[in-house]
């Protein structure tokens, strides 16, 4: 939904959210948390405050249904979806994205990349 | 983070996240579960598809540090947060900001709703 010109400034100016939903072992979609999220969730919370980033916050997401494609990862209020295997990546994700404001192409989820139909 | 010109269009139209952190009981700052906020994300998840609001979701998150002023509630790409209570307060939110696209602003969250120094 479009913001308002009476709204509160952000009160984070990124606010990331890590997909920690785990399914059975064996369904057809899998998981985030099969992938390892849980644990660069940590990473990332971790390196963050390393690295000193301001008005940041990781978060941990039940499942945003981009399953196929995680260990799913959205930045807001822009909106960008990443998948995320390795601490390498969350690296290079608060590096480009989140201290320099730019991307990390080849980790973006593409509008594409859709749950199966229902 | 600003937005880029090469950014995908936006996933959801609308991103809610409900805050189902708990906290031990008589921890200082409380904490969004103990509040009631599971029930309330059943709910508003439910009543969001009974309504037929296309391009949304509606997630848990984790702690999202405005224990004092939860349950918590936080609607992205807009970035505006909300206290929600109550079923009637979830109902309002679903129609005047989720489908009219205003505010309910006696509920709104404002920026002096801070968490404490550390």
């Amino acid at each position: 939904m479009p913001t308002l010109p009476t709204d509160p400034a952000p009160f984070y100016q990124a606010h990331v959210f890590v997909c920690t939903n785990r399914r059975m072992d064996g369904h057809p979609r899998g998981c985030c948390a099969s992938k390892g999220s849980e644990k660069l969730r940590d990473y990332m919370k971790a390196r963050a405050k390393e690295l000193g980033i301001k008005g940041i916050r990781v978060n941990s997401a039940g499942c945003l249904d981009r399953c196929e494609f995680g260990p799913a990862v959205v930045i807001y209020p822009e909106g960008v979806w990443y998948k995320v295997n390795t601490r390498e990546e969350v690296d290079e994700i608060l590096h480009r994205h989140l201290i320099e404001g730019g991307r990390v192409e080849n980790l973006m989820l593409q509008p594409t990349d859709l749950p199966p139909k229902k």
